[in-house]
């Protein structure tokens, strides 16, 4: 099966075959060395100098870690225009006053609110970088600036953004930002990345979750050494994944990413069929993954059972509210031109039998040939 | 380098290879029978009818999910004569009022003092079935059968029993029970299973965290699903894992962990060396783990250098207040005679060297052969 999913993504051979190892002690210097390269690249990634955590679980638990750790005295305000938005903003409320602005799914924010909400007292920012169930790419150095101005903490969701997309969070005063290892980076599901900044600490709470308390990460990691008992195969396979993402270079990779979406948005339009979410220039068109309206004559199901059945490719339906309105195509991790033309083509297959869409796979092919 | 200390443990060939496969659609049917088998082992493990949920995270990850998720309005007592039963006090504190019942590390609870606890109202008793750091198997059915006659809920981390002692949850009256994937179920780290039973849900608390909710697991498992995105790799590893469990049996694994451990103390005791945990026929010496002084004239260091160095052979020290005063063995998993064998005659190789025990490989022997 090829997964065109927005993650867990397609895991290269040589990540697979990383995993195919004995277990190691995770307190021996060994598993300290896998530790420290791999902080070493997802500075890289984030674009920080600042610390670098990694938690056993998934992005779910990295936005928790974050919010949580950094929940003291803090009254937030979250920025929502998708489900993870959503879900940034239910999490903040289980431990924070929270102003919660939400807009509608695929629209921009209204980022006029957002600084109203700081002028009213509010002191952190929680949102979502690369909103996956709308396909946008939310305006982050933006809002950071704002934020910034208010001396407000920023904590960022970038889970679907960082090793596909730019995150620079020095550059733009990001303060935290989360990723998940079956993202862009490529690896297999199981691991979150956590990046801190010196500032953070001063919104630090105690009474945060005991598993999720980036305290205990911190002092750990000083020794080189996780608080708990890390899922040592995904180190393995993390390892290996930031190893491709070395040779291949960041900016090479980010640049990759642009293109293959780029090549899905192309083909979408000029066969005639609709993008889902209204970028404004500030936000803009996701870079990892593409959602399209499902057209009319045919359901999601059926689209996707036709393309699961026939040629054994995933693509994702729409969650919750969009359920049955849109399908998505991830186009994050370490597949290439390959993968986005036959996906497109299997789609055109189905869709052109029922004659709702055109052709425009040369289109795809164009952008991928530059 | 053989894994000789209590968890994470050596993974048996055909587990590590069950990984070396392409990630799957963790909302696939596919995915939902992986999850429906490793449901119906575990509950054999637990031995429970109740539900059975799995979490991506450490063993204390499920052991936070279990306190904070049956919170509500509940005064904690926790017994504690170790690190792991100190740390279901720690977590117990950051959701609710908790009596902290400590006793020296290595001696069984005064039980009587429980009793108090419970006439004074406490409603939650949690605590650890197996202390790995002290080697000492806690009397779980004594602690049920008292807790069940004020009512309360009892919480046991059977993190390193399950899989290699008895856990009869059902039988004894536990109503939650937790266990890592890494120890006696044979696995590698990184997956929490927590068996839950229905008069739980009485003491259910939705401010718990987020990831930690597990209702949201609850809600989830009905489709077989998992609420967030799972670790898949540790997944088809666990698969595998509880399918050599079933292909063993239950019983027999308990009673090869049993003889497994008998003859390191055995051994131990013939060779001159003192077992460190002090049971009273209520409390016993753990199957799992066997923790053990360290002898005059040698330092933990040395001794654990030496086995690393030399053989190839990694056991534990001790940890916190034990710390250079104890070493420890595992046998936990999938390890046999071979494994017992060779590590006892390596650490006897290094002691006796120094003159300071005799030999008593054959004690051992005669133990295994039984």
């Amino acid at each position: 099966m090829l997964l065109m999913i927005p993650g867990p993504v397609q895991v290269h051979e040589r990540i697979i075959r990383a995993m195919c190892r004995q277990m190691i002690g995770h307190r021996s210097a060994e598993f300290g060395e896998i530790l420290r390269f791999c902080a070493d690249v997802m500075r890289e990634v984030f674009g920080t100098k600042g610390d670098v955590f990694f938690i056993s679980g998934s992005g779910t638990a990295g936005v928790e870690a974050s919010i949580a750790s950094f929940s003291k005295s803090a009254r937030f305000v979250t920025l929502e225009n998708g489900k993870f938005g959503e879900r940034v903003g239910e999490i903040a409320e289980r431990y924070a006053e929270v102003e919660r602005l939400s807009f509608e799914w695929g629209k921009p924010f209204d980022l006029e609110k957002l600084k109203e909400a700081l002028e009213k007292g509010a002191n952190a920012v929680a949102f979502v970088h690369n909103e996956t169930s709308t396909g946008m790419l939310n305006p982050a150095e933006e809002i950071a600036k704002i934020a910034k101005k208010h001396g407000a903490l920023t904590i960022m969701d970038a889970i679907t953004s960082a090793g596909g997309d730019y995150v620079k969070m020095d550059e733009w005063g990001i303060d935290v930002a989360i990723v998940g290892s079956q993202k862009c980076l490529g690896a297999p599901p199981g691991l979150a990345v956590v990046a801190v900044s010196e500032k953070a600490w001063d919104f630090y709470n105690p009474k945060c979750p005991y598993y999720l308390d980036l305290k205990a990460y911190k002092k750990k990691f000083a020794e080189l050494q996780t608080p708990y008992t890390p899922a040592i195969p995904l180190f393995f396979a993390l390892e290996e994944a930031l190893k491709i993402i070395r040779e291949e270079g960041l900016e090479r990779r980010i640049a990759r990413h642009r293109k293959l979406s780029r090549a899905v948005r192309e083909w979408a339009l000029n066969a005639g069929l609709k993008l889902f979410p209204e970028p404004d220039g500030k936000a803009e068109y996701s870079n990892t993954v593409t959602a399209i309206r499902i057209p009319n004559g045919i359901t999601e199901k059926e689209l996707r059972d036709a393309l699961r059945k026939e040629y054994g490719i995933l693509v994702s339906g729409g969650q919750d509210r969009v359920k049955g309105k849109i399908f998505r195509i991830g186009t994050m991790g370490n597949i290439g031109k390959l993968e986005v033309i036959a996906t497109l083509s299997a789609i055109e297959d189905v869709l052109i039998r029922k004659e709702l869409i055109n052709s425009a796979i040369e289109k795809a092919m164009r952008v991928l040939g530059d």
